[in-house]
């Protein structure tokens, strides 16, 4: 059995797997056939497979390796089109070779093509006009295809998108919050991003739902997998009103290393990752990473230090330099800021920030003079002068302001201060 | 009744206030009792007295009250002295000659004197070796004495400090936390300052206390006057094995002026200020605010989100860059951070090198702000426009510049250049 399909063959597969109505070339048909293929045969993240890809194009870089090429004529083939001879060095080509071999099977790619049309999952490649634009920040490292499922316009989500991530073993007020987050995130526009697991991830998944929000879940296996066996009814309220994706084709397990790798995309599709709750050691510190390293703004919410739930956001605060979050407006913030990124307008002068932290409009002068006042005992201006240890001049001032913010009043023998 | 009492009477009345078998001079009763009027007459954080005090000295300057020089006198015996024109046209002379004559009242200054002996308050000055070092920081606004009470060997709590502050209305959680956090510091060390308010001061006291810890206490009022009436117990124990400490003299009341003065003496004397939890406008904001200003570790406790009673908390970590800390290690570790991070002196070569690699590609602007800046004390926009001789809007340019370049950082009040 040849590994590619003849062309009538390649046009069917390729047209199960495209929105109805998409325009579809022979050219764009082989190009999702190829697609199709890497995500068969390489494992997410593998960037020699992105370097070759984007390199040579999809089509001629499955071709390499359907024909076996030899990793000195790869390596050529890469030089020839541009590729730096320290990043051919690099990429491990020998080894890349070795382990996408075994892997490439023209049945499993077909099948993962026909279970995708039969489970009405969509493929997405770089280039649709709703390809989520984060993705280029993974550079070799991006996905080489999308498998998806949810209606049409359901990539679109991903132009105003907030990651809510967190632990499956969340506390009541980790859910809590993550509700309360999830909802009015959705109430400010924004898409909510996250992995389906239990606990916060679902909660998140759950509230944006029951605020008639658009959500999207990253999954680690295929997208006809449901995962975790819990949250099937979930996935699929999900994939009919928002988006399920993964870059798994259909048919494959989660793993770890999937796991691992479907954070990135968490990360690289949201404008901002917000971690709800997490142990010292919980898998959504991994996806904070990615936010991290992509320089996304990263906020975690900080919860008693008294819960072992809440420590990876307390350490995420202090070593990983997250925002500490505890509102949706403060989450919604942390993109408002970012897109600006560079602030260089500063607050106007320390006297209002003094002020704000100090708590109160006035000025010391008048806090002086508004202690020295009586609530029944009029005092005259001399009297205040000496309690409140200032010069009769600034008593006056003071009084006019107190006057004017109804602090203080003045009656025929003195000042009183209102109750 | 003359001002000044003849030499035998202040020798006695000196000697009250001193810890037993302490030396005393003709001259140092002088300036003893001269800071004990001083004390008397201004108010607590008064920069003109300071100013005053600090260039003529405590005596020549009580001196000037008592014989009502014309301001116009006074600013002629600054310029003498060496203080800058700039400087003495700021300090406002007329206004505080104004506000301090009022208050001179020999018999007030010896009764307060002579209730400090009876209560076994002592008078520490500038220059005593336990006097703490760190209230230098606060310039002319430095306490002129400070009245005491506790063993004599007290003050010396100071070398080693931290102060936890919050709310009097704590929760549980706040009065939890404020116990561990203390009796964790206590084990490693350090002595516990705070302001003996109900809630969270009074758990931190408390929780040293039962540690076996030094513990001392900031008031608002005269140290014979213990406030709140609820902790006189609490402040008799204090007293008996750490300290109870004010710059007001015996006799004075508390205002709100004083509490928010009292706090920048809790911030100044510890060598890191911890908010363990307070509300929005809680005043152990203003604490913080102070310990930000003078450049000392700032750090505070999280906690739920859902809590009021830590939204002051959270708000330190988000706007004023207070480090999120959850155990007691880590706020000792606060304190071993800085005590690295600002060494201003730097002998090495290699610094000097790469400050000069640094400073070549500056803007004449850009160096001239950055020689404006101070290492520790943050200074705003306006502040440094006026040191370094250009308009804000430049400065504000310019440190956009240096702090892209990472030679400079903001602060709550202002910038300051990075080591």
């Amino acid at each position: 059995m040849p590994f590619e399909p003849d062309e009538t063959t390649m046009m069917d597969l390729a047209t199960g797997v495209r929105p109805p109505g998409a325009a579809l070339t022979a050219e764009l048909a082989a190009e999702l056939h190829a697609r199709a293929a890497w995500s068969c045969i390489s494992e997410p993240g593998d960037g020699t497979a992105g370097l070759v890809v984007r390199a040579l194009g999809a089509v001629p870089a499955l071709r390499l390796v359907i024909e076996a090429w030899s990793p000195d004529r790869v390596a050529r083939e890469l030089l020839a089109a541009g590729v730096e001879q320290g990043t051919v060095v690099a990429a491990g080509l020998d080894r890349a070779l070795e382990r996408w071999r075994p892997r490439l099977d023209p049945v499993v790619v077909m099948i993962s093509l026909r279970q995708a049309a039969r489970s009405g999952a969509r493929l997405a490649i770089p280039g649709d006009h709703d390809w989520p634009a984060g993705l280029e920040d993974l550079g070799v490292h991006a996905p080489l295809a999308l498998w998806w499922r949810g209606p049409a316009d359901a990539l679109g989500a991903f132009r105003e998108s907030i990651a809510l991530v967190g632990a499956r073993a969340a506390t009541r007020y980790g859910e809590h919050i993550a509700m309360e987050a999830s909802a009015g995130l959705v109430d400010r526009g924004f898409a909510i991003i996250s992995g389906a697991a239990y606990g916060i991830d679902g909660m998140a998944h759950k509230a944006a739902l029951a605020s008639s929000g658009r959500t999207v879940a990253f999954l680690a296996g295929g997208v006809d997998r449901p995962y975790p066996s819990g949250h099937v009814d979930l996935l699929e309220r999900i994939a009919g009103e928002g988006a399920v994706i993964s870059e798994l084709p259909c048919g494959a397990a989660p793993t770890k290393w999937r796991f691992l790798q479907r954070n990135r995309l968490i990360a690289a599709t949201s404008l901002a990752t917000i971690v709800l709750e997490a142990g010292w050691r919980s898998g959504s510190l991994n996806t904070a990473g990615h936010a991290a390293a992509l320089g996304r703004p990263l906020g975690a919410v900080p919860g008693p230090v008294t819960s072992p739930a809440s420590a990876g956001c307390h350490r995420l605060i202090r070593e990983y330099d997250a925002v500490c979050v505890t509102t949706a407006a403060e989450m919604a913030e942390l993109v408002a800021e970012h897109l600006v990124q560079v602030p260089l307008d500063f607050p106007e002068s320390d006297t209002e920030t003094e002020r704000g932290i100090a708590g109160g409009g006035r000025t010391s002068e008048q806090v002086r003079v508004f202690d020295a006042l009586s609530g029944r005992s009029p005092r005259e201006v001399g009297d205040l002068a000496r309690r409140a240890g200032l010069s009769t001049m600034s008593v006056r001032a003071a009084l006019g302001a107190l006057g004017l913010e109804g602090a203080a009043r003045e009656r025929a023998t003195g000042w009183v201060r209102n109750a």
